[in-house]
């Protein structure tokens, strides 16, 4: 009786929404039969599925304000999806819900090359940037793996990183300027084509905000030249603690490498394995480490570093002569979650970050955690700035290793703020970290970013129930940690 | 009768905040003397006073805590104070407000070498960041020509620059996290010490937010390594134009010099009258370019800018052989407002930032518009990132001076708009600039900030009637910006 009413309510609401997104849409970008739903009902992070009521895929600013007054007056929750690549259930639809599809703002309006910046649509791809501004000797810096897929406005909700943030930034620290629509569908622009803008820094409360607070339809990004000349190496070490301290100390020569990461064993195995890419496999762990700048520099730079790693034992140095070699590398590192899927069924990727004296104090942790759950973890760190992914490698068919997975996945966070550090370097919060956050942060500190919340979107419609635990929620969830109690993750029923 | 009724009012409200404060923090900390209190009733834009109802310095955050606590109670404005050196009236006082004075908070709490932090309270002068951690050859980017004075507190506040933050940032790229006391005296904690925190990102938010959302009471600020090499360089140019495709032709060349500033005839000969720097009094423009980073690198790029600077004509380029030329140079270039002062009474500075592109254009447009309004304007830009000083010099005991000089102001703004810039680039709003933020957002945007506004302080408590206009003011403020009527500006009274 109950569901035929709630189906009935579903049918009327679903009726009423498609005749209103009807005036303003056409009817093929309006997308309501189950079968091609299923496309969106989850993103990379396939743990969590869940059909919307329908989908929209508007072609122009005014059709997202359309929807967007739409859902405001009937009360329709929305969640906007990029290109789906995100890995912590950010874009996963809400029952009852749209899910609005940004895909088709993949155009590039103009490259400014005076000012360095290219004013582009949210669904342009990460690559297709730097594709597009590579003839003028420019290119979009943020690089995270999936940079051949993502969108930016993906990587603008995620405020995402990948292998160079630690010399240029994360998204935040590389764009200027971002129009949004508002849920009352009003068009506003956050920032400015200049280094600074008037008024509160909205640009980067919006920039990893994960759809909470706006839709993202243009984005003004920074362009940075290409360096003249790159070099990459890659050494092996006998230790964790050598690696991690090679770290330390190449930071601490005040060297900035434009990408510092770091392979366990096993990690190195799997991708070696998979893409033959010459990894040294007997080794406890690798650093990759790519100087760029001059040429000068670079090799003054390089020296250095050498002599650092040599000191800490360092005993199989590569350095890449060419830029194919170069390629091999990066590849090779870039393949690191597909070559780990290929030990085990599941893989659950955590994305710490930690202050970087704490390195190896927390992979010995992490490794002796590993051990107490009977679980394999690997390894794959953006070690120079303290992002760390370890990955939970599990069979989700046997129940027993799911529930285990993810309590260690807790503890593993629960370590990184122990030591300082955070729950989330670049892949954000979502569904997937939502109740880590109650660890994070206070009630004081979580209820000001509820109020910051309200002041976008006083009728919680934005991709809701993500990102921002309730105080009840945390409520919960601290008095079942406290009491070791079973852990609810990641019951879906519970959201 | 109505001013004894208000004087009455003020008598009683100051007696019970005096004995609430008193609660918790020693008298010697209060002040309520009128002659003691004008050291607080303005900042350095001398133009505007007010006298608080008192003055708390409070020396610890239980301290500032309680002080929040006895004003939200008793709906009793603050305004928070760094060292004073504010450039848009931001940290006036508001008549029966508290005058928060942070002054004691001067403490560096810790400085952590492996990951390159500083652990700092608010009053902690700027410079004493640097010379704190010289040592270990790191130091503080954000370097305002106050940074002998001011206070990172300050910084915060405004989102502060200077000459290097083209290559460095502003305040914003260099702090990582605050704590913060709320209005209703929660301290909380935004940010983290890792590169990415999870939840929005309050702490851009809160960094030049003018003390209007919060109260920072703790910073922890990035540190870079000082440069193994610089190079400074001042070259002479014949024309404007000359000198503004100049910079253009840097930056187009892939190179990010760590200064870049261009000084006009007039302030080439005041700076040279008072500093005798050896700057060419003959030329239209100069250009400082300061380069660092290896030896190697420096030198490479040093050639590039001759190379450039030569083919647009420049006619004596002076390098610096050695630390003590270098000074020299930049110490001239920082006396440039104090050297102002000897041509006339009265600076109005402006801090308008431009797209790099509209350089000579606008600096054309502002010479045309200082004949128009029969008054002497002196170019002073950050040059490389757009962000421009002019200086309009005035004698504000003329009535008609003191009318045009800020009506001049107000055509430089809007063109700064006009253009696609920013009416600030890291001097802030204030009450000096609130009318030309109605000019630069449409009510949709102020509507957002406000929103913002009201989640971080529902009782309008913090630094009201600065930075953030209402829609009251705008409306009236357009009205007559449209019908060219006298402009209001800077009226006491009206803020």
């Amino acid at each position: 009786m109950t569901i035929s009413v709630e189906h009935n309510h579903r049918e009327h609401l679903l009726k009423s929404l498609v005749a209103m997104l009807g005036q303003q849409i056409p009817t093929a970008a309006i997308i309501t039969e189950i079968e091609q739903l299923r496309a969106f009902e989850c993103d990379a992070f396939t743990t969590m599925r869940q059909l919307p009521l329908l989908t929209v895929l508007p072609e122009t600013i005014e059709q997202v304000q359309h929807v967007m007054r739409c859902c405001y007056q009937l009360d329709i929750p929305v969640v906007a999806r990029g290109a789906g690549t995100g890995l912590t259930a950010g874009s996963m639809p809400v029952e009852n819900g749209v899910l609005l599809g940004m895909s088709r703002f993949d155009q590039i309006h103009n490259i400014d090359l005076d000012n360095r910046t290219a004013l582009i649509g949210p669904g342009v791809r990460n690559q297709a940037v730097s594709d597009a501004t590579a003839p003028y000797n420019l290119y979009f810096a943020p690089d995270p793996s999936s940079q051949l897929a993502c969108s930016v406005g993906g990587n603008v909700a995620e405020n995402a990183g990948g292998v160079h943030c630690l010399k240029y930034g994360l998204t935040v620290h590389n764009v200027l300027e971002l129009e949004i629509v508002t849920i009352e569908g009003e068009l506003i622009t956050l920032g400015s084509a200049a280094l600074d803008a008037a008024g509160y820094d909205l640009t980067a409360v919006m920039t990893g905000s994960e759809g909470l607070l706006g839709i993202v339809v243009k984005i003004r990004v920074k362009l940075l030249p290409i360096p003249e000349y790159k070099k990459v190496m890659l050494a092996a070490f006998a230790t964790i603690e050598d690696a991690g301290h090679a770290i330390a100390a190449v930071i601490g020569a005040g060297i900035i490498p434009a990408g510092l990461e770091m392979i366990d064993q096993t990690g190195i195995r799997a991708i070696e394995e998979l893409m033959h890419a010459g990894y040294p496999v007997d080794a406890a762990a690798v650093i990759i480490c790519e100087l760029d700048g001059s040429a000068a520099d670079v090799e003054d730079e390089l020296n250095r570093v050498i002599r650092i790693f040599r000191a800490l034992n360092a005993d199989d140095i590569q350095i890449a002569s060419n830029a194919v070699e170069s390629k091999r590398i990066w590849a090779a590192r870039k393949a690191a979650f597909p070559a780990l899927a290929r030990l085990a069924p599941d893989n659950y990727i955590m994305d710490g970050t930690i202050p970087r004296r704490a390195l190896s104090q927390v992979w010995n942790q992490i490794n002796q955690l590993a051990e107490e759950y009977q679980l394999q973890v690997v390894n794959v760190f953006h070690a120079g700035d303290g992002n760390m992914h370890p990955s939970i490698l599990f069979d989700s068919s046997d129940e027993s290793q799911h529930q285990r997975a993810f309590e260690l996945g807790t503890r593993i966070l629960e370590l990184c703020i122990e030591v300082g550090g955070t729950i989330s370097g670049e892949h954000g919060i979502g569904l997937e970290k939502i109740n880590q956050m109650c660890l994070q942060f206070s009630s004081s500190e979580l209820q000001q970013f509820h109020a910051l919340k309200r002041a976008f979107d006083d009728k919680q419609l934005l991709n809701p129930g993500k990102q921002i635990p309730t105080l009840a929620r945390c409520a919960e969830f601290n008095a079942m940690h406290v009491h070791h109690g079973d852990m609810p993750f990641p019951h879906l029923e519970r959201f």
